[in-house]
Formats: structure tokens, C-alpha cells, sequence
């Protein structure tokens, strides 16, 4: 049998609110369209569900825009309480150009905007803030799993982050749990027998991508399955091992 | 029916060198495994072999080290011979620290050591290069299977690059023949009916590092393929679409 790994769209979730049972509520589609949660799937859920089932759903009305704010909004199709958002959600700023604000989150993530976004929430002045600890929403939903349908799972909370020097977006892991985000092949042969030094794949950013594949932006598939994908099972995974730390970082 | 993406790894084939029909050999690699090739697959071929075949396989015997070259990699474990090759590689050096080079290489990408390495190749001191044109090469492999098969087909060249911010490299496209390589969301309504301003997803890079899912760096799979997902088809394809180019980067 040649290698083959499944990515299955999860279709029929209802629009989640604050205090929903998001895991509930994906193990009951995915049973209900023919494809139950296994032993060893990858469960990838997007961020926007994640963060309303957590109340991170905010108004333009909650803030005031500060004079920094207002300042970088100028001109822009953003509103300026929108901008006060990406601030107070932001522990550095490393981009602030031509209405682009690149920052480093408070979670410690570099993308833009914070990861804010108005995009697929109700509401003409929402906004979705990041969870404020994605490795704890993944483990939580690893949990409600295991205690349901007694298997073992790993979880992605993935996001859509930019990246310097490419066009276009791409699903990126934020949040992990039972499964190593990075697979290391330091110090292992390659197939002629050389040591491969500095090989490390951040298989967690690449189950995320392929995530997305089934999901769209606007299809209504919040959370994908992987299946077949043969993942290092680790119980106190966490999204730090992927993130660099400034002071490691050459584009800071 | 759940929506459903299919990645099928490609093995068997052989050990391929300068010259060798690298679309004929998938073709009936794909064949003898049982997942022959159809229309509206997205074939995923690795650099490495497309560099293989076309003979962008160097020896460190081929230049001399220059000075800057043996200044650089001075106190690392790389052959200055090698560190030369890079830079020949390159058209800009983009950062130089710590024996990191990161390039913006001759053809327009942003990488580390312009996307060379040696492992996976024979020989103690050989090194592939990329690609001259990896568009091309997607574009020939594209053709052979139409003309063979009488199908139409997608191919991904796919390398391994790292970024900033992330531990960890993914496979990344770096050519790109039949599908626009970014699904643009720009103009078209959210769920609930929200103008999805800025939304371009990259998907010829999501399609990649679904790629590498099955194929892994010692797995001897250098062709994956992708089944089920539903493109956006584009005869005049090219990855100069993903190139944003240093003019409009925030970090050149």
C-alpha cells in the first residue's frame, strides 16, 4: 500500500457562540457525515471557532482608539478602534508601514494585525481575538475526545498568518497538543547515508496548511481530520517549540 | 459526502541521475502502485529530483572558495567550497550571521543557502542547485502527462525552506504549471455576508507541504499526489505570483 494521508472536511457544525461544546459539537458532525473521530487522526480546528467558543468575540464600541491608533489608521479602510485592538493585543510592534502592522502578540506570535480579524463573525463592528492560550483549547478538545470516544488524538488550533517575501496566506499552526509540532531528523542518515545536521520540519505549520485545503475560507468547515499521518505522540506538547523567540531571530 | 482531500505518496521509484524521463518514471510508478495518475491531480514533485535530472548537481572540486566565502564559514561545519556555491547562487545576500546566509537567490527566492544542500545526493562532495527554472520544469512534467495520458494534470516543484519567526522548515512551491498558485478571497462575501477585503490564500504552498506529508526526508517518496482538491485552473501559471519581490517587502 502506498503512503496515503486523508484530509476530511467536517461539515454541518452550527454558527458557535460563547460557551458552546465545540468538541461536543465536531465529534457529533463528524459521526453524523459518515466519518467519526479514530485512534491517531490529527484534528485541525481554525482559530475563529476556538475563539468564539471562548467568549475572545470583542465590539469596535469596548475601546477608545488612542492617538497612536487614529495616527496609524489615517487613510486607511480600517477603523481606528479596530487598530486599538491590534495594540492592545500586541507585545512589540515590529512593522508599522503604509497601514500594515506586523506585530509580536502577546502569545508571542509574529503575524499580522495581531490575528485580528472581522472576517466570518456576526456583527458589522465584531472582531475575533486569538484564544488567549491555543495549546490549552487543543488540549481540551484532545481531552473531551479521549473521555468520549476513548481514543487518542492530537489537536492544531490553526491560524491564516502572512509571511515576510511570499504573496498569499497560508494555515499555520498556534495552538498543539498530543502530537511533537516539529519533527526532528538531526543526526539521522539520510537516504545515502549522510547525517542530515539541521533538517527540523514544523510538521504541526504543515498539517495546518493541509487543513485548510478541505476548508475554505468561506465553506463553512471550521475543523478538518487528518488521517493516516504517522505523528510523534507527545503529552505535553506546546506551540513554543515552533516559535523562535526574538532574540534567536535574524528579521526581528 | 464529506469534502475530502487525498495525498498519495509516489514510491519505487528509482535513483534518478542527469537526463532520466523523471514524468515517464512517475507515471509508472504511480501505475505499478495502483494509484495511477488521473485528471485533476495535483502532482507534488520534490526539487531535488527535478534538480537530478536536469544535472544541477555540482562538485565543491567545481569552483574555488573566495575569500568572502572562506571568511563566512569560518568556525562552521560547512566546506567554504560549498558557502561559495551559495553565493553564487545568490543576487542579494539578505542576512549574514552566525554562518546563516539567508539569500534572496538568482531566481527570486528568499531562503537559506539558496536552497542548496547535499543531502539526498551521492557522493561526499555534491551539492544540487536549484532548479533554473522550476516553472519549466513543472510545465514539461504537465505536458508528458497529457501527451502520455491524455489527462490534465497540476504540478507543484516543492522545496524545503525555512522562514523567519518559526523553528522549523515546510515544503514550499517554487514552481507552479496548470493552477493559479493563490485562491484570492478579495471581493467575494464572508458567511455572514462581510466583504473579505485582503484575503489571498497560497495554496501551490498549502499543496506542498501537504506534499511533504507522505513523503518525508527519508522515505525515498519524491512525488506526492494530491486527489480531490479543486483548483482554480490556469494555463499561464507561474510562482513569480507568490514572489512578492523586495520592493514591496517590510523585511528585505
Amino acid at each position: 500500500m502506498p503512503p496515503e494521508v486523508r484530509v476530511i472536511g467536517v461539515e454541518g457544525m452550527p454558527e458557535l457562540t460563547n460557551g458552546d461544546d465545540l468538541a461536543g459539537l465536531m465529534m457529533d458532525a463528524a459521526q453524523a457525515q459518515g466519518t467519526p473521530i479514530e485512534d491517531g487522526d490529527v484534528l485541525v480546528v481554525t482559530q475563529k471557532v476556538v475563539s468564539k467558543v471562548e467568549g475572545k468575540v470583542v465590539k469596535f464600541s469596548d475601546v477608545e482608539a488612542s492617538p497612536l491608533a487614529i495616527a496609524v489608521t489615517e487613510g486607511h479602510r480600517r477603523d481606528p478602534r479596530h487598530t486599538e485592538w491590534i495594540l492592545r493585543e500586541s507585545k512589540r510592534v515590529v512593522r508599522m508601514d503604509r497601514g500594515v502592522i506586523i506585530c509580536e502578540t502577546k502569545h508571542g506570535f509574529y503575524c499580522a494585525n495581531a490575528g485580528i480579524d472581522a472576517s466570518n463573525i456576526p456583527g458589522d463592528d465584531t472582531l475575533a481575538l486569538l484564544p488567549d492560550d491555543s495549546d490549552a483549547s487543543a488540549r481540551g478538545i484532545r481531552k473531551a475526545v479521549k473521555d468520549r470516544l476513548g481514543v487518542e488524538v492530537a489537536v492544531i488550533v490553526s491560524d491564516t498568518f502572512g509571511r515576510p517575501w511570499r504573496n498569499g496566506a497560508t494555515d499555520v499552526a498556534i495552538g498543539v497538543a498530543g502530537l511533537d509540532p516539529i519533527h526532528s531528523y538531526v543526526g539521522q542518515m539520510d537516504s545515502h547515508g549522510h547525517e542530515m545536521f539541521t533538517t527540523e520540519i514544523a510538521v504541526a505549520d504543515e498539517l495546518a496548511a493541509a487543513g485548510e485545503l478541505v476548508g475554505g475560507k468561506v465553506a463553512g468547515v471550521p475543523v478538518s481530520i487528518i488521517r493516516g499521518y504517522d505523528y510523534i505522540r507527545l503529552e505535553d506538547a506546546s506551540i513554543q517549540r515552533i516559535l523562535r523567540g526574538s532574540e534567536k531571530d535574524l528579521f526581528r
